[in-house]
């Protein structure tokens, strides 16, 4: 396996001597930034993400902060998600797509106030879209990159953990809200969210300098909890089918064909980007679908796109595959053709090391 | 050192499984996309690059393609570089700017005809903007990917491999322009063009199927020559002042910055986003410019910002560096203060590993 080259271009985060201190084993560039892939194996990593705590190295996830009087507006523009409810503490899941209705990304938004909002991305340079949209609608806002790095802590000790360092009132955050707790003296967002089934938090660190002091006070905390150093794991995320932009969605793919349907309020969401030609698919529903997938056999990593066949006709790709220790099988995450994508229908997988037989399941492995 | 994690969204190009076969060693990500990073060694690969001649995947830059009645009006929108003099068969160096003129990609722009272009970009996702200000704008334009990757013949005996496989043709490409060459039936885009100092050529190779074949063809022909796998090379690069976008220069940085004044014609490229913000600059001069510096030491991996110091005031920064043979010092490009970016100008540059001695050099090393 060929190792990942040096350069200022592939940024470090403010977490990245911690990281290297716990011996992270891969990575990956994720928003021209390092992400952490593996600690000890895998599979060891996602067995402590299911038992333990893991506090995890996701500053990748860096925020476009929209700011300025047309700030509502111009976030409305972006998603298909009506943002009319929306009141400060919250997150919302917000889908946002091009004019042909194609996935642009699939960022957090939280909303600071009314006018302050922050969009943490997925791996796309969405900060280029925001900014031509507000420069080419004129918009009276400010678009740019602050120095925001989330840390992440996840798994079922999450909660004591950030209770022991930030105050037993984080237990009392919900899921896609966030409140501001101090540490060390400055105050910090700290939401009930992450990218994984287990529960925790993510810590909105603004300011590259108070990195590495979370950091090490969060690994100072859990000592007896087993906390370790973790990250997105690719087991888990897959059984809880929780999809990643570039993997499992792009821009070929409308919000409804990635199971985001419940998301797009075509119909209120006015003034939003892409509406016109959604309206059609949120109505009819889309013709390909998000599906969990089990595939049997010794699989390659899948690190291409999978034709997914029924006989020798193509209906479907997989995007993403890992072997599930817990279900003791192959898990996957595919797009199939409607008229293959009920439960139980038997097809085959094309990689690059042969055909493997897999079956739509009816649902992700949670 | 730690391994690239293998998955979908770092895209594979048309030439990986030769990349592969060809033993790569290392890789950066680029474009979402995989770019080789060394063969041999780095310091091989120079050599070699220098006294004979390498193929390329260079897949990473990604083409934006704009076509239709609004496209010439689109790339004007899109540079300071005045383009009405620009015809069909000509590559021009087109910095990208937006609204405050910070580089949002240098990439080089090809006419094919008066209503499409292709521009082929460095690391950014330059089509979001486009995108956007296509959009904001309601231009009659179509914006989008096409499946076009680029494969670079780069060292002295590049003529030689690309007439044997293309025909002495293309020995008559004039610098930064491009011929339609045929190979196995079909036609290619061939210009006079790639990121190295030692010559050669970019084929912008259309249809992922004709990636191995040409890769091969070419490998065959040109065994006599010694042609291997190469890709852009660390210490070429930094010897001949080739920047690269999101190392040495950044949103943070105007063209006039990063040396590209010369390409910026702000009082005649009508309609450029960026226009008013570069005005200014562009009649006094940018307060910091890239320069050559020569480092002494033995220095860390240059995978972050340096700081350039002059006694303990700060005055600059490193961004790539690298020793080279040939020239028995530690080559690298930074930005410096006016007040210090004299030629022979003693400095000193922070790393992770401590202080070393820098002089500002009155150019690259070619």
């Amino acid at each position: 396996m060929a190792v990942i080259a040096p350069s200022r271009r592939v940024r470090r985060t403010p977490f990245s001597d911690g990281v290297e201190a716990a011996g992270v084993k891969g990575y990956t560039v994720y928003n021209h930034m390092l992400l952490p892939t593996v600690f000890r194996s895998v599979e060891e990593d996602y067995r402590h993400l299911k038992e333990a705590v893991q506090v995890w190295d996701v500053a990748v996830e860096r925020q476009v902060e929209v700011r300025g009087p047309d700030a509502g507006r111009l976030m409305q523009m972006l998603t298909p998600r009506d943002l009319r409810g929306m009141l400060p503490g919250q997150c919302y899941y917000v889908p946002m797509v091009d004019e042909t209705g194609g996935m642009l990304n699939d960022p957090v938004a939280l909303k600071l106030s009314e006018d302050r909002y922050w969009i943490s991305i997925a791996d796309s340079d969405l900060l280029f879209w925001v900014k031509g949209i507000a420069y080419g609608f004129r918009l009276d806002v400010m678009v740019d990159e602050p120095d925001v790095s989330p840390l992440a802590i996840q798994g079922p000790k999450a909660d004591e953990l950030a209770a022991r360092v930030f105050g037993d009132g984080v237990r009392d955050i919900r899921f896609f809200r966030y409140g501001w707790f101090d540490f060390e003296g400055t105050s910090f967002v700290v939401a009930r969210s992450g990218y994984s089934k287990q529960g925790g938090f993510e810590i909105y660190v603004e300011g590259t300098e108070h990195g590495m002091p979370l950091w090490n006070a969060l690994m100072e905390a859990g000592r007896d909890l087993d906390v370790h150093a973790g990250c997105p794991n690719l087991i888990e995320r897959i059984e809880g089918g929780l999809l990643s932009y570039g993997n499992d969605m792009t821009r070929s793919n409308t919000p409804h064909e990635c199971g985001l349907g419940r998301f797009c309020s075509t119909q209120t969401a006015i003034g939003c980007v892409g509406r016109d030609a959604l309206l059609r698919v949120a109505q009819e529903g889309p013709i390909r679908q998000v599906r969990a997938l089990s595939i049997t056999g010794d699989l390659p990593p899948c690190d291409r796109l999978w034709p997914v066949l029924a006989g020798d006709e193509r209906v479907g790709q997989v995007t993403s595959c890992a072997w599930s220790p817990d279900f003791q099988t192959n898990v996957a995450i595919g797009m199939v053709r409607m008229t293959h994508w009920d439960p139980g229908t038997q097809l085959s997988v094309e990689t690059q090391s042969g055909r493997f037989d897999a079956e739509v399941q009816a649902g992700f492995w949670i």
